[in-house]
């Protein structure tokens, strides 16, 4: 039966059958994935090239389906889950986090609403004030008072929202009403991530409006810039409406200063957003902790579980001090979304906590995650990955002919060849080329720096050794 | 085993198990949700009430988890797949859907670049420009041309970067760099989703830069009164920018005249949006193209798989005619996203299509689903809707003490007792209490209005003579 034409619904039965299939590949993809070259070698069009015109007229079986996964796409991967993937950020999953996006994709359950289905809702806040506590996030974030947390697809989608909040909160709502003017000026370091650049574009604020703020030397922002450049645009008549720091910049993983930041913006009445999407993870730990300091002085902040928390992407964790300011921002409530339940003000309606209407199921994973390891197992693996980066750095430390170009706190280390540019854009060609590993690279006061990020569910020390012995076997041969 | 506290990864062969078991239990789910009352009857606070307040330190086992899925979970979901599901808008999915919702999952690859994984972009180009053909869109839409199209996660989203795009275009790029000014406005009818108001905000218009054009007595768009407050705005000094048509309004199905607003468009150099979310799949049938009539003369246009075409939220496909005004609008590139195969431009990179930089392999799910049905599989299901909600229609009209509230042209049914409004409000309560079905409702030209929306996979003739029975007798006690 497993190749005749068919138009109708996959039975029950077929479902169970191939799901299991679909489940024993991807146990057997994690299995081999370590075989696997981790940077993928397809050229552009190659996919394309390989897939039929025209779709099929008449269904296909699962088998042909499964057969083309495997010759034509898995090719065209890059194994974001290779434990000896070391570019961009984890992007980690695991065991429990898949478990649960697949029942979410099983129940499809629209979350727009409480009333829609008010589990969807009641476990992301539940969820959502458990991360406060195990993360020692401010007590404002928590739900319970006028804060609380929601989930968004990512963190450029967090800063926007936040972005937007600030905007209204700047104009009592006059920007909602009425549009932007010009006047609106934000401020983040050199180093923030390009999502705050996007968020101020589409708000309507203008990329001239947001203020590149001048770095020390370990990469972070300097508050007397900061302090200096709102006072400037305040004599100049500008309305200063939203900081965004960062803590863990993309590029280097420096963490701002929080709290000189907080007091500033206190002192300013402007919105502080704080990104902690890639290193927020780490506060899991206490130990950790202290990057965060200052983060009460915050209106907004969010981290993503999907980066080094072990859930599959998409899961960004975003917190509000006054979710009336962010509803303020982003309600609507047209009549077929009238309910009892919405008019009696008893429930949260996430559809007015970000951009989308709809909204799928996610907090089932994150539960998932969380239940699965244990407080004390998440901590467990973001110290194992720290005490691997830290090895990683001292290696490095100890080769004359390399050099750390950034201190490197947590799992993200920075560092170059002293032979300049070209030998490092050499050095890193050579080992992706090589597909026994992947590491990406980026800029530092000018100079081209790779950057070996530590954070997939499966690294091990071994891997970490091999890829230094692959370095510099390379490094050699230059 | 089962219950051993753990901290550590799932191990590939538990996950092998335990994926079996969820699959089983999503398969157990699917032939037992007709027996569950539709509509989810939690009290605000109830599923929180159930959950303990702390996360546990040590890891628990699976069955801890399905078990709480099942005693906790469950009673508080609204069953969207039900057969009986009749609310809103159907969001349906499917087993192919949801297998490839997991084998993505399971992949857990980043698509934000086409170098991050390439077949993760070229499958969605390459299926985005497959439904080009499959439901008789311009061609210009092809990404062989200067066109091409993307997976958001919903038409807010599209909806958004259309307005983003045509704000840029309008404006050669100023509100990008400048911010914007009061200037702009946009237009769309009484009826359309409230995600274009929410857009208009977001983008900085401003919602009083926004129009609400007059609708005629099926709730279309009235060609004339946009033409009038184009030319009314134009005289005012505005700069009108952007025009958001609907092909099946979320209220009452409503089908704006694209060709007579797409000509005005053209006349004053304005933006034409067409948002297609819920009805665009019926365009997979010839006979029912007539919706999509001067689709040619948009500049974009968005459709959702996630509502009527058996691929589990979020997929919502959305496409360009320029995509270079698309990403002038959206394109950012910092150093560390740098590549030579971006560098060559002779690859996609999404990031630039979207908000969000992360993206997942939606793709995936979307292929499955074409491939297991067909095109003729796809338009059996859609004709089998139609006819269903058509015979419904009958049922209405035969009955002299309820009426029909707009024209039903596809698969949504709005009606009403010609008893008013306090009668209507109840028998709409009454049927969802008793959980035997679940309808929503919407006011049109002021008067509450029942609709039936009819879309789930699963639904059959027996569940709609069921629900025109249970209400008929609901209607009859009142």
């Amino acid at each position: 039966m497993a190749d005749v034409p068919r138009s109708d619904h996959m039975s029950i039965e077929e479902f169970r059958r191939r799901g299991h299939e679909v489940v024993d590949w991807i146990a057997n993809y994690q299995r081999e994935i370590e075989s696997l070259p981790v940077l993928s070698r397809a050229k552009p069009g190659q996919i394309r090239t390989a897939l039929p015109p025209e779709p099929p007229a008449e269904g296909e079986s699962f088998d042909a389906m499964l057969r083309d996964v495997d010759e034509i796409i898995l090719p065209g991967l890059t194994h974001w889950q290779s434990p000896n993937f070391f570019g961009y950020f984890p992007s980690n999953t695991s065991g429990p986090s898949i478990l649960g996006e697949l029942l979410s994709a099983g129940l499809a359950v629209q979350g727009m609403l409480w009333a829609t289905s008010p589990a969807c809702t009641e476990l992301e806040t539940h969820v959502l004030d458990w991360l406060v506590g195990m993360l020692g996030l401010p007590g404002k974030f928590l739900s319970s008072g006028k804060g609380g947390g929601v989930i968004q697809d990512t963190a450029s989608s967090a800063s926007l929202c936040a972005l937007l909040a600030a905007r209204e909160r700047s104009t009592a709502g006059g920007s909602n009403e009425s549009g932007c003017d010009g006047h609106l000026t934000a401020y983040a370091s050199t180093q923030a991530h390009s999502s705050i650049e996007k968020a101020v574009k589409i708000a309507g604020l203008g990329r001239r409006n947001l203020r590149a703020i001048e770095v020390d030397s370990a990469y972070a922002m300097r508050p007397d810039a900061l302090a200096e450049a709102i006072a400037r645009d305040r004599r100049d008549g500008k309305t200063p409406c939203f900081v965004s720091a960062t803590i863990g910049t993309t590029s280097s993983n420096a963490m701002d200063p929080l709290r000189a930041i907080g007091e500033i913006c206190r002192e300013a009445g402007v919105w502080f957003h704080v990104d902690g999407a890639m290193s927020g993870t780490a506060a899991l730990c206490p130990e950790f902790r202290w990057i965060q300091d200052g983060l009460e002085l915050a209106d907004s902040y969010c981290f993503n579980p999907h980066k080094w928390m072990f859930t599959n992407f998409d899961c960004d964790c975003f917190w509000v001090a006054d979710r009336a300011a962010l509803i303020g921002a982003l309600g609507i409530l047209p009549e077929y979304l009238r309910n009892q339940a919405t008019a009696s003000g008893a429930v949260i309606d996430y559809r007015d906590w970000h951009i989308p209407l709809g909204r799928r199921f996610r907090a089932l994973k994150l539960w998932f995650v969380i239940r699965h390891y244990g407080v004390e197992g998440l901590r467990a693996q973001v110290r194992r990955h720290v005490a691997l980066a830290q090895t990683f750095a001292d290696w490095v430390r100890e080769d004359s002919r390399f050099e750390l170009a950034a201190p490197a706190p947590l799992n993200l280390v920075c560092f170059r060849l002293r032979a300049g540019d070209e030998a490092n854009q050499k050095l890193l060609d050579c080992l992706n080329a090589s597909g026994e590993l992947f590491l990406t690279h980026t800029r530092l006061d000018g100079l081209f720096t790779l950057r070996m990020s530590i954070g997939q569910a499966r690294t091990e020390r071994r891997h970490i050794e091999r890829a230094w012995a692959r370095i510099r076997e390379e490094a050699a041969r230059l």
